[in-house]
């Protein structure tokens, strides 16, 4: 019987705090890392995933998805196939791990997950994307806990979304496989300077890129002059969100963004406290009659969360993170609970590996749940990819290419892994780690 | 100078699932489990706090506390007392940290700063109520970051329910210290007998108890028939409480609960999500025309959620723990919100330590902050107090003691530590540990 046979987990970091590129206004300094999930089965296939972190606690994930190898360890391929359900229950509902909350137990689990995920898809052949787009309806809500949605979203509901866009699935697949995905570029990182930013911009804008995203948050005249040089740069049809990164409480969200309210801003991200539902009410309903739409998410740590953002207008553009939550069986509700209210999915991307991942949902999202093309922006970082990942993700005339190759596409390159382990690798071994610790503090 | 020069962190576990005392819908079989922390001081004072969970996933948090280590080590305690916020706030906004969510991280910061404020206890002679009356409004309220709670309650707010409350300080403490703090008691666990509920119930009375809480949610016709019976056993008069710890959906709370109208139940706690604001605010006003009020708080990640809870009408009673959340700072600022929206103030008692730290904030809460002395119920479990803790917890009248000892009073028998160490202690040397791994796993 095919089955796990081994499971391996390493905590990668790369320095990027030596040039900021990354930082925002809550984490300045971050470096990014990720815990690399590997899990092999008796055929010999490997499902990998990552967990993306800002540094310090990637070793917290880490050591939580080690402790959940049990769980996996000599699972039935075949049953996982047969209800990819019932592992996501076993560690969600896991009737004293539960007590953790979520945080770090939620994004172990997305490990666990999201590594399974990605061992089927390599035991099929398939790019994730495809991978889901061919799986019944019936299946995939099999999925999706629901205890905790289905006042938002029954599990009928949830059929009828993607039983009523199987007829079109080929067609839409189709489509994509023509003009992609259409992405989105962040360039204006708090640590840069204005020409670090414009050499960013006209690069990307030479890919064919017209949508971009600056970070906010620190000073309203510093904002409103980078603001005017960005929407310089990228010109009067192009997008323009920013990102606060929760930096503001909620009245104060308000009183700053109404002070850049006249600068054509597609979203606020981020304006306050990631689980603040009632504040993002608050927020919406100050800034949506300026023309200021309000998006959240790569932080939000619950689908309870989500479901309550989604459907209450507390948010107009969903931003889910491919490795925030339990993986992609959290996600597959959240993208289901924006369909019926008519959100957008704008997918968080960037940091090691997460680009690589999300780009197979929102193909699944715009083939099989809801057709948005028009109004979805995935997150593009060019960053951390050549050298990073045997594949690295393509970009074309600002879309997202679908990709080709088995699984997520995260296989790393070997030289890359070993440089930076941490804290052993080449690249960390020559580091000075203040009081010995296992994490750079600052 | 007076610094913190020592920290030790140990994984304390008690097989309580081998008789289901502390079981309910969710948490079939806990073992009760806590990460004890140790911060000693050059003066040889030793802070000590508790994080309690239900066994596995015990060792994720004492791996949190010490990575948190390193932040504290060699902090001086006059800084510390100066201004308490100021550590918190470092751990809390760590750059890199943040990125962790709530769930074990914001458990492990509490395990942190609740020891630290144990060893200011212990260096100024002081159990840790007459610690916190002690100290003026304007250090109080240092100690809070209002950043995402000011649209709710200002800092400016908080420190005039203070002020207010200053000059009849001595009065509500020499009230307190005759009477004690109301307790209530957890009696009818989910997999316990009648006969042995009811011989917790007859000697609670006797202990002057007559406030009990019963589990249910496994089906409406067994929990009538056990409320029926523990109303029989306690008396018409005596408060019955409910808690569902989650197992239900927003509508199947309110349809469940509806069906338990007519028993004259205080509060039914827990009946969704923890996390689901929305939800508790549907279930609220639902219930709250057939005189059911809605308690939550135990598995409140953040204070974000709770500021939420309690500003909005979500919930009647805020049911503070004490190390869900980032320890005592945290708790402060519910506590607060709770005195400007009315709510009692019911702390989540039991586990291994939660009565004895619990006390502390409650008397704080009767003295300082809210009198609702006539209203605030204080979970009490009498269980693993006498052999565990040097100073156990007293209640005498159906209410809790105010404690005389120095700090939290969460000093341990050593042998009880020896014993329950995981895994080596001499109760789990020789228990079956599945798979080899450091947790049990079912």
């Amino acid at each position: 019987m095919n089955t796990v046979k081994n499971v391996t987990v390493q905590d990668l970091r790369v320095p990027t705090s030596d040039d900021l590129l990354g930082s925002d206004p809550f984490h300045k300094k971050p470096d990014y890392s990720c815990v690399l999930t590997t899990i092999e089965s008796n055929s010999g296939a490997k499902g990998i995933s990552v967990v993306f972190t800002v540094g310090a606690g990637n070793d917290w994930v880490a050591y939580g998805v080690n402790e959940l190898i049990p769980l996996v360890k000599n699972y039935a391929i075949d049953d996982f196939i047969k209800n990819p359900g019932e592992l996501y229950q076993t560690i969600l509902n896991h009737h004293q791990l539960r007590w953790l909350g979520d945080g770090v137990f939620r994004m172990a689990m997305g490990g666990i997950m999201n590594a399974m995920w990605d061992l089927w898809a390599k035991e099929v052949g398939k790019p994730m994307w495809k991978l889901l787009v061919d799986l019944e309806p019936e299946t995939l809500i099999e999925c999706i806990d629901w205890r905790h949605l289905e006042d938002a979203l029954s599990k009928n509901e949830a059929l009828e979304i993607l039983r009523n866009n199987q007829s079109q699935k080929s067609r839409s697949e189709k489509r994509l496989n023509e003009k992609g995905v259409k992405a989105y570029s962040t360039a204006g990182w708090i640590g840069l300077t204005n020409d670090q930013i414009l050499e960013k911009i006209n690069q990307m804008k030479s890919d064919g890129f017209d949508a971009f995203k600056l970070k906010v948050g620190q000073d309203v005249a510093f904002d409103k002059a980078r603001i005017q040089f960005i929407r310089n740069a990228i010109g009067v049809d192009a997008k323009l969100m920013v990102d606060a990164n929760q930096v503001w409480g909620v009245d104060a969200a308000i009183e700053y963004m109404k002070e850049l309210a006249d600068f054509d801003i597609t979203w606020i991200e981020e304006p306050t406290a990631r689980d603040d539902v009632l504040g993002y009410q608050k927020i919406s309903e100050a800034l949506n009659p300026l023309g200021l739409k309000v998006a959240a998410g790569e932080q939000i740590q619950s689908p309870v969360i989500f479901k309550q953002m989604v459907s209450s207008g507390a948010i107009q553009y969903a931003q889910i993170d491919a490795c925030r939550m339990g993986g992609i069986n959290d996600v597959m509700g959240i993208i289901l609970l924006a369909a019926k209210y008519e959100l957008p999915v704008c997918p968080h991307g960037g940091g090691i590996g997460l680009c690589n991942m999300i780009r197979h949902l929102s193909i699944w999202d715009q083939v099989s749940v809801s057709d948005h093309s028009n109004t979805q922006l995935v997150e593009y970082i060019d960053f951390l990819q050549e050298g990073v990942f045997v594949n690295p993700v393509k970009v074309k005339n600002g879309a997202y290419v679908l990709p080709t190759h088995p699984g997520w596409g995260l296989e790393m390159d070997q030289k890359f892994v070993d440089d930076h382990l941490y804290p052993n690798g080449n690249v960390w071994r020559e580091r000075e780690k203040p009081n010995g610790v296992t994490f750079v503090v600052e």
